[in-house]
Formats: structure tokens, C-alpha cells, sequence
């Protein structure tokens, strides 16, 4: 069934919508505009991330749900990033004619589904027509205590990452690699159908192919990035953090806006990057560097946080408690050392740019 | 000049900034989010709007000052409609490759110009590759008092709507009438350019051409509407409101959903429209109705009330004070009566339907 008209979009999002609103939504979706209470004394956070089929995702390659899901996941962790806790949500979305209804529905299944588990409330919208699938979600969250920013770091800080980084950049590659499947079926189907077959070259260097399991894991992590939102709230908790940003453009990227900001250098060391297994493999298999993926890749969502390194431990272990890696990637220097990397003993500028989607050179 | 990439467009978003914040804004443009103080005790509003090329306008035939002003309009009239009053916006826009620097400058011209009327902060945003144009502004108010919904409108009270209805749907007539012009030079170029030449029809009706102020003010509802801020203002102060809606889609598809909401019939009376002189004199050169505009042309951004009957005159005695007209156009009935219009003495249903941008139906 092919959509004809938005209303029938209006119609999914409302039969996919969650259990409902939380007491502080006063008036929800239906009306001109959205009523919530404001906090209490705290301070309101908010964050808005546009999503354009074709520019930061193709359509047949990837699940709906991964879409809605991105969606809501790239704006929840910049409210992490703050040290914040979102709370509602406004979802405009642009649907080309023909698209199909359960494409829509998959779209918002993913959105709820991640709005639900962290409490995030739906009170607005729009639904237009649009001639590729757009999607804008605008997050609006509460910081109870001092948000951090990306401005505070000071030369002698560590730099730490949560989680892993590469994963989603090797999920990417993969996905790239195998480019005649379809993707239609939801991402669990497209695992089945990942190319076991095509193990020629990694085959040639004693690998053979890439375990199902770690294709998941790594397409997962490219599709369904887990906002760091319960590891912002254990960092800043410790009140050590002095600057923290989320990796959406890769490591080198989003380093060099940290730095930028807080008008320091940096240094990064390269072998001590959180790049798991998986990846490694990955690589492995597909002749790639694990290294620029974890730099350039982008899309990891994990949490690069600056503390005073006498503080790291304590974190670490606060982060470990809850089930969170938390790994010292480099440190602070003066601006004058520009951004650099320490890798196998020698110590080079750090190429400090940007994840393009899509783009041939990423 | 062309965009080359999205880093253009964001030193574009910076240069043409307005004169900053107000002490509200903690944190503006430039973190993972934005930071803004509550208000003490009140409540707060959110709505979000998308606009496309191509679908809610055409690149070629309006000013980018007017997309950026249009973008920013939609949002302010759906907060005037409940009451409120706008504080900050977030901004995200998507362009395409190639598209001039001068209009992406242009579009956040009419933007900055609109926010900065209206005292609101525009304190976070996105920029993307997109197909077309894709701007999509979330606005975030402040309730003082009790918010106007949609659903309270009584049978027996009267409803009236501010300023005048059609006259958008004129101006966009007019823009399809002149399909061959060019609007890139702006807005008062093309008044110039406007085709005074083409006056055949109406001059064998003995109207001659359609005077340049008269299409130059009939262009500009439409280009650049005017969210009526001051007008929900005073009429909330007046606490005579029962139910509140902005004219986004046409009189008679608003009015549906105001009725929808409060549970209603209404009886509008067409004869007492404020339908002005220019778009009867609009209509008449094109040969169209301009009742038709009036209730299903869409893009009016006035507001549509509904309020006591023994209110009515005070309510309109405050707004003319305000130099605002406040027209009775109707009466709210129980709904077995459904939507219908009095025309010419004859009652009749009122086709319920929206405004579809663009279609040849409208």
C-alpha cells in the first residue's frame, strides 16, 4: 500500500504512538502548539538534527525503524553531551508520494520505540510532502546542576571515550560492501542475507569470512547508535568532567571542536583507541584501516570527555560499575600544539577533519 | 558564488545573525546543545514546521527573504494562536549543491529580520545537503496564564478572525498568473517586473490592469505574512476566548478543526468575510472567486476565534485600538449541525477541506 496523501502519515504516527505523556505535558500533539510545565529552577536544553534520504541514508539499504531510530538517537546524544536529560520531542517529517505506508510505520515504530526507553514525551510534529524522506526531530531536555560545555577543557586534562569507537564507520563499510542486497526485509533478515560467500580476499589471508554475529553487531551499530545518556549522567555526576562532546563526525572531527572551543591542542593516543575486536575484523576483511575509521569514520555517538587525570580513575570505575568502557585516548596540551597523534612511538598532526556521508574519500 | 558545502551556509547563518541573546539564553549557537533559563512558574509551548521547495514554494518565483521570513511566520502564528509568546528557535536547513550563497544569505536575512521583531533567540540549528530547500524551524514559547486550545468553543458563541481572509491565496494567484518572471531578484524588483501588459481579460470587464500597489500588497500576504502576535495578546488579556486556531489551510478547513476539537457545528457567514478591496479587485482581473480564497485558499496566518457573544464588541473595541480589524464571520452551533455557510440568504454545507499547496484543486 503506497501512501497518497500526508494524512494517511498522520494516521501511522498516531497508531504508532507510545503509552502517552508524562504529567509535565500539559497538552500533547493536536493543537496549534505543545504545553509542558517548566522544570523548577534547572535550565532547559534543546537541540534540533535534520535527516535527508540520500545525504545520511539510502533508503533500500536501510531498515525504517534504524531510520526513526537515528533519528531521535543523534539528538539524544547531544542532550547527553551536555550532561542533560531529554524530555520531550517534536518530529517533522517529509514523506516523497509513493512511499509505502510500512515504511512509515517501521519510521516511527523506531522513534517511539527509543523515545519509550528513555521517558522522552512526543508532543509535536508536521508531516509535509517532500521529494526524498526528511526527518526533523528537535529534542528538548532539562540539566538539573551545571551543563557541561565543550569550552572547559584545560592543558593537563585526559581525554576519554565511552564505549567503542569505529564500530559504526565498520558497519558502514559493510554495509557498502555488500551493495545488491536489499535491506527492505528489517535489519534482522538482512543478516541472513549478508554475503557469507564473498570471502575471496579475506579468505586469501586466513580469515575466511566474517561470523554473522560480528556483521550484526557492527551494521547495529551503524543503524542503532545507543545514546550515551545513562554515561553522561554518571560523568557528570563526578563533577570532574570539564569538557564533553559527542563523536558524530569521528573522533579527529569532533576533537578538534572540543579543542577549538576550549582553545587548547591536543594528543592523541592511537594505540590505545577503544577499536574492538569486531572492527579489527572488519578491517581484516574488507582491506580497510580500523584507525581512520575510529578518526574519520563518524557516528559512534560515544561521549569524548576532558577531566583532570588525577580524577580519570575514579570515573572509570564509576562508568565500569555501570556496565560502561571508559578508556583515556589522549590529553590536553596547549593550543600551540595544534592536534596530534602519537602512534607506534612517533608523534604527527592530527588530519583534523570530518565525516562526509557517503562521500568516496571517507 | 555556489555553495560548495554546508560549512558555507553555517558562516552564512553566522554573519547574518541578529544582535545576539537575551539573558535567557545561557548558551546559544555552537555546542551539542542549547541552554536557556526556564521561566519561573509558567508554562512553556513548542510546534515545529517544515518547508519544502517545491512543494510549499518555488525557488524560482519567491524572494528567499520570504522563505526564510514564511519559515520562521508559520511557527509565531501557531504560538499567537494559543496565547503565547515566542522566545527562542531552532533552525535547521537543508541545500542543495549549488544553490547561491546570496539566497542561502537572503533566506536567513528574512529570518533574523522576523526573530528579531518579535524579540526571539535563535539558538540552535543543523545545516545539511539536502535535494531542494528544506527548512524546518522549531520555536519554543511562553504561556503566562492559561493557553488558548482549540476545544472550547460553546454553541452560541460568536467567531471573528483578525485582519483579513484571501488575501494570500490572491498573492499567490498572481505569482501563477506571471509564471514567466523571475523572482530572484527579490521582492520589490519583481513588483517592477509585474505584468502590467497582461490586461487583456479584465481590461474587456473595464477594470484595466490591476494597480501595482494592489498586487504588490497581495504579493506580500503571501511572501511574508504577518504571525499576529499583538492580536493574541490582546485578545487573551481579554479572557473572552473560548477556543483559538491560526488560519494556516483555508478558513473552512481551520474551522473544521476548531469544531472537530470542541466537539461543535458552526454556521460561517460568507457576505461578512473581510474580504478586502484588493483581492476582489484580484479576483475580478483573474477572473476567480474570491470567496473560494477566502475560505480554502490557506496562508491567511490570522487568527480565528471564538468568544461569547456579549464579548464580542468589547474584544473588538480593544483590538481596533491596536489598529487590528476583528470581524464576527460566524456563529458556533451544536455539532448535528455540521459545518455550513450562509450565503446570499441560503444555507448551505461547507466543504470541509484543506488548502493543498500547489494543486491545480485549490
Amino acid at each position: 500500500m503506497e501512501i497518497r496523501n500526508t494524512g494517511e502519515f498522520q494516521l501511522i504516527a498516531r497508531l504508532t504512538a507510545g503509552k502517552g505523556y508524562d504529567p509535565s505535558v500539559l497538552l500533547g500533539i493536536g493543537d496549534d502548539a505543545a504545553i509542558f510545565q517548566a522544570p523548577a529552577g534547572g535550565s532547559l536544553l534543546a537541540c534540533t538534527d535534520m535527516l535527508v534520504e540520500g545525504v545520511h541514508f539510502l533508503r533500500e539499504k536501510t531498515p525504517p525503524e534504524a531510520v526513526g531510530h537515528k533519528a531521535l538517537a543523534v539528538n539524544l546524544s547531544d542532550i547527553a553531551a551536555m550532561g542533560g536529560i531529554p524530555r520531550h520531542a517534536l518530529v517533522a517529517v517529509g514523506w516523497p508520494p509513493g512511499c509505502p505506508l510500512d515504511y512509515a510505520e517501521g519510521v516511527y515504530k523506531g522513534l517511539y520505540s527509543l523515545a519509550e526507553e528513555h521517558g522522552v514525551n512526543i508532543i509535536g510534529g508536521d508531516t509535509v510532502r517532500a521529494p526524498v524522506v526528511v526527518i526533523n526531530i528537535t529534542v528538548i531536555g532539562e540539566c538539573h546542576g551545571k551543563a557541561v560545555g565543550r569550552n572547559g577543557a584545560r592543558p593537563g586534562d585526559l581525554l576519554a571515550v565511552t564505549g567503542r569507537v569505529g564500530a559504526a564507520a565498520a558497519g558502514l563499510a559493510l554495509l557498502r560492501a555488500g551493495t545488491e542486497e536489499s535491506m527492505e526485509a528489517g535489519v534482522e533478515d538482512h543478516m541472513k542475507k549478508s554475503p557469507e560467500a564473498s570471502t575471496g580476499e579475506a579468505g586469501a589471508r586466513g580469515e575466511g569470512g566474517l561470523p554473522a554475529a560480528v556483521k550484526e553487531d557492527l551494521l547495529r551499530a551503524h543503524f542503532f547508535p545507543v545514546p550515551r545518556l545513562r554515561a553522561a549522567a554518571v560523568l557528570t555526576a563526578t563533577g570532574a568532567v570539564t569538557a564533553m562532546i559527542d563523536l558524530s563526525d569521528g573522533l579527529a572531527g569532533d576533537l578538534g571542536r572540543l579543542a577549538a572551543a576550549s582553545g587548547v591542542g591536543a594528543l592523541l593516543y592511537a594505540d590505545e583507541l577503544p577499536i574492538d575486536s569486531h572492527t579489527r575484523a572488519a578491517a581484516a576483511f574488507l582491506k580497510e584501516d580500523a584507525l581512520r575509521w575510529a578518526l574519520y569514520g563518524g557516528e559512534d555517538y560515544e561521549l569524548l570527555a576532558a577531566l583532570p587525570s588525577e580524577k580519570a580513575a575514579a570515573a572509570r570505575e564509576k562508568l565500569a560499575a555501570a556496565g560502561i568502557a571508559f578508556t583515556v585516548v589522549g590529553e590536553v596540551t596547549p593550543a600551540a600544539g595544534g592536534l596530534r597523534v602519537l602512534e607506534e612511538g612517533r608523534i604527527i598532526p592530527l588530519e583534523a577533519r570530518g565525516f562526509d556521508h557517503f562521500s568516496p574519500s571517507s
